[in-house]
């Protein structure tokens, strides 16, 4: 019966650990889980209008993996220092936020996390609640628990610092209040991207400061974009949005290459690592990779708009590539764009489909040339860089284009 | 009349120039005193248990004068950060004060302090009193106004900086809060000591932040002890309490040498540079300098307690030397203790008024050796370094001796 339990946890522990970059501390995480009460589960996110995208989801999937397992999670919005603004008024596209902005934000949350979170098992909160409470002097007792020194040897502190750029002083004050804020909520587990590990660590040695038991941390990677290159964001135009239609959901997964299939699958899925470790063999032995991005992209659409919608997608996407003739064996090929963007002529000559702008241009009068398996009738077309797209000409000549 | 009127200016601005170590700017004051208004004069004081010496007078007397010339004198103690004591727990000789400690010291300030300023023209001051109603938000606004490497510029934390010393955090608020003091004060002009200059001027910088006329910045240098080297300093042993007797403070002022009589007349007596330098003149001309150090003495000694009490701390200082006796080229020589004290055999030794320790015993003993005129008859006497004293060893040997 022991034996059985220990591995329950290890099984735990494992599944926690699944796609995580750090676990900090393990052994601290062990006796948490072991204990078997709901842990708290902390992640902090931005107080601006929230969109969205699968990269932010990472996290999301972690939370609700743990809510899965009975813990409790806290969604923490960070709503304090958004409504102060850049106290410094340099940077004007950070204006402070009015309170009915953040519950406007919140409620904007709150419609597209629960896609991925249990809401019986989450707590939004706001970090305003007790920092508006914070006179001047809790404000001056918690600066006093760190020094300069620990500031700058923080990474873009210190750089920052070297290369003669301005640091205001309450820039040092933020991470402070953002580890205060898991002495607040006693926090036992803090979630965060890699980037956030210095703050994530604030709160443990906050909380140690006030008498607390220290918060474990658990750090998730940055999800690449469908470039499989440079991280999600949506100014790189290398996303797929959670409020995508599920065409475009369905169509811009299937354009990410078969190496980015299985990172995305440990990651975005759902599905437990021994069922991946499954397909992987079948792959390996011969089995179409395409199937599997089926697969991905169904449940993706699912979890954001419906089953139904996820069988529609595929149907309408085998469709518009005449099912069967989209080849197993696409050339992938990246093309670079002028200031971000690239002609579909241009674009076209580059991948090689073909042997000028203008025969491009003809085969587009002629309606042969598609892009995602739509036809293109646009001349004057530009893509953005971080685009990838499933480029047809004629009928037999297909490429994945990534511009980059 | 205009010439007049500028004579006038001028004039009155070399009296506040007296002394004075910087004037930060020259031709604002200028416009400021044009303006005929009085001004709102700032300096900050410590809230801890004051016990003042004539160090501390340099700034009061400047006070003195400024309210003589019409201006309002501003008295702020700065309790705001007193009343958090060391946030950091680790200066345990600062616990924080409570407001019953502060309005006592506070009191024990007026009780010292109405000897020099007019307490018609004076308003005691608490920056708690703004400081107490600041909100954290407050504060990230104030911290906002300033830079790391502005703060790291300053002498005092560039050096701890660079040496590894920890810097907390909330020290580099304290500036900023002292500087915050000017704007809640709306000061003319702040005065300080010398290694004030960064915080006064913070009080400019924030004044400017804050949509208010920068204050004018006045530095009053450190006074030197009575042994003419070291700034005068109770740890030292080298000052003149204010709450001395008439008979110490005279005593210790006739023991300076005619180098920093000179200093202290320019610093410390509200006499006209004109007649002081009437009194150089006299003393090149041969006048016995000793006659000028007996008019300082009584001067401060009038001052601190009164007429009468200068009139008599005279009389028993001549009667002490048996009037006449003191000589006029009395030997000033400075011996070296050792732990910061030295033995009075070995001190007379040193000073040369005896050839050996055991001479000077056997002339204690005989009661032959005087020290400020008074017999000693402890042969086991300590004088403590800093220590000023007139040494007379029977009837002619006499020096002035510091002990180092």
């Amino acid at each position: 019966m022991k034996n059985m339990t220990e591995t329950t946890h290890q099984g735990v522990l494992a599944q926690i650990k699944r796609g995580a970059h750090e676990l900090l501390l393990e052994d601290e995480l062990k006796q948490r889980l072991a204990s078997g009460r709901p842990l708290r589960v902390k992640a902090g996110f931005d107080p601006t209008a929230p969109d969205l995208h699968l990269g932010h989801t990472v996290l999301l999937n972690k939370m609700r993996q743990l809510q899965d397992l009975g813990h409790h999670a806290l969604f923490l919005i960070g709503d304090f220092t958004g409504m102060i603004g850049d106290p410094t008024g340099k940077n004007t596209t950070r204006p402070p936020l009015s309170r009915e902005q953040v519950l406007e934000n919140a409620q904007s949350y709150r419609d597209q996390v629960f896609k991925v979170l249990d809401p019986e098992k989450t707590e939004i909160v706001f970090n305003s609640t007790w920092m508006d409470k914070f006179s001047a002097v809790d404000l001056i007792k918690l600066a006093a628990t760190h020094t300069v020194a620990q500031m700058l040897e923080r990474d873009d502190f210190g750089k920052r610092y070297r290369s003669n750029q301005p640091i205001a002083i309450h820039e040092f004050i933020y991470p402070l209040v953002q580890g205060y804020d898991s002495v607040a909520l006693r926090a036992d587990i803090e979630l965060g991207g890699t980037d956030q590990k210095f703050n994530l660590l604030m709160g443990r040695e906050l909380q140690k400061h006030y008498g607390q038991p220290a918060q474990c941390v658990l750090t998730m990677p940055l999800l690449e974009g469908l470039d499989g290159v440079n991280k999600m964001s949506k100014s790189l135009g290398n996303y797929v949005g959670i409020t995508d239609t599920p065409q475009d959901m369905f169509g811009k997964l299937m354009s990410i290459s078969d190496t980015l299939m299985w990172r995305y699958l440990e990651l975005l899925s759902f599905r437990s690592m021994g069922e991946i470790a499954g397909w992987r063999e079948e792959v390996a032995q011969g089995r179409n990779p395409r199937d599997i991005k089926v697969l991905l992209a169904q449940e993706i659409v699912a979890r954001f708009h419906t089953q139904r919608a996820a069988v529609d997608a595929l149907a309408e996407f085998e469709a518009r590539f005449r099912q069967g003739v989209l080849p197993d064996d696409m050339p992938e090929i990246a093309v670079a764009g002028t200031g971000g963007q690239i002609g579909i002529a241009q674009l076209l000559k580059l991948a090689g489909l073909v042997a000028s702008n203008s025969e491009a241009l003809r085969m587009i009068d002629q309606g042969g040339v598609k892009l995602d398996g739509e036809k293109v009738s646009d001349k004057a077309l530009q893509l953005k860089a971080g685009a990838v797209v499933v480029a047809q000409v004629g009928k037999r000549k297909f490429a994945r284009i990534t511009v980059q």
